[in-house]
């Protein structure tokens, strides 16, 4: 299965730069445009496109979105614009998420089409799609800029994709925890702090730490200072 | 609980303005800036916002890091670099999604810095978060946009703090799926379609539908077809 970022009629050379650095950022390589307003070589879109000179040397340009059409497979559009209507078969759409789960099971070449700055893709466009995928957002202004529209699709993308393993704190399991507990009332005893406060400690360190998304790690460097600070006291 | 996004000693002024854009597409208001190397009324930063200048009127400039975390009640420290060692306490992060799962439980004011364009947060401020968050991208080339990267964070914590259901597509399920080949099924019959292609045939139109994630209404459009045409055929 091979990706193309497709966009249509980009006005801005800046923001063709940023598309094609965020498709490097997430491994993305093959970028088409249909009809682009400036050259791939304007200062602006070079320089947005930091270390992803590569991906603008080799896009390629076409005259129109049918031509387009025939360098893919499937062809999916993008949209903030929400379906209201069940029925209305023209801009129903997955989430991007639901999107990124299915793609998996996709063979042969997708294109994912990104409209215009300022009116996203045509009715007539998105007729010829094989999917429509929606990009949620605040109601009250849905309209992200292009990049950022790319951005979240190629990182839904990525994650799904590369079945990426995210590296991720192991946090402190419930009987490490009550292990932690049971040493901090020790130290308690030990600095025979006043019964009176002991009982609203005990529940005040339960809480922080249970706020705390404490990992393994930390559970056992806090264990050993407690260890070490109980220990002393006795001696 | 409230989100404050907080830039730290960003070098250019429209990307600036582009997170305003994407702060206001997520539904996010608060803006800390420390240190910028530029006014927000600059015109780049203004022409990025688009429709978020209140966003840029409301912004809090302050003069160092500290001054940023006197604002706030938790502080969390965004990052690509992954830590290589277990142990190593310092850039241990959760991922992004991770946090926008767990960030629900959180109270009070919560800080989300995102450092310098080239050189990310310093160790000194890292030290100083409750919490590392990165985001997953490519190792070959892991280095984002600044927008790019707020717009990551604040689209994943937009769809968890908003409880956001997305809109999907209902597919058909397996019973509608089965119904409709009985009607293709049918339809073979009636059109007396030679036998000896017929088995191949069905399997065929199986596996196309199979593949097409066929929603409800499309099973409904199908069938109604199907029925029209063995309907006619019969008479």
């Amino acid at each position: 299965m091979e990706i193309f970022v497709i966009l249509v009629e980009p006005k801005y050379a800046g923001n063709v730069g940023a598309v094609a650095r965020v498709m490097k950022n997430f491994g993305f390589s093959k970028l088409i445009i249909v009809s682009p307003y400036f050259s791939l070589d304007d200062e602006n879109c070079r320089k947005y496109a930091m270390h992803a000179q590569d991906i603008l040397d080799q896009a390629k340009i076409v005259r129109n979105f049918e031509d387009a059409l025939k360098i893919v497979d499937y062809m999916v559009g993008t949209s903030s614009i929400e379906s209201k209507n069940d029925k209305h078969h023209l801009r129903k759409a997955f989430t991007v998420r639901k999107f990124a789960e299915e793609i998996k099971k996709m063979e042969g070449r997708i294109g994912i089409a990104f409209g215009r700055e300022d009116f996203g893709l045509l009715n007539k466009e998105i007729k010829k799609c094989d999917l429509l995928v929606k990009i949620p957002t605040s109601e009250s202004y849905p309209s992200l800029n292009l990049s950022h529209a790319v951005c979240i699709v190629l990182y839904e993308l990525f994650l799904n994709l590369n079945g990426y393993s995210p590296y991720e704190v192991v946090l402190a399991n419930g009987k490490e925890k009550e292990k932690l507990y049971e040493f901090f009332n020790k130290l308690l005893d030990v600095i025979e702090y006043p019964d009176f406060k002991k009982e609203r400690t005990k529940i005040l360190f339960r809480r922080v730490i249970g706020r705390a998304m404490l990992s393994k790690w930390e559970y056992h460097a806090l264990m050993g200072v407690f260890k070490k600070a109980i220990q002393k006291l006795r001696n």
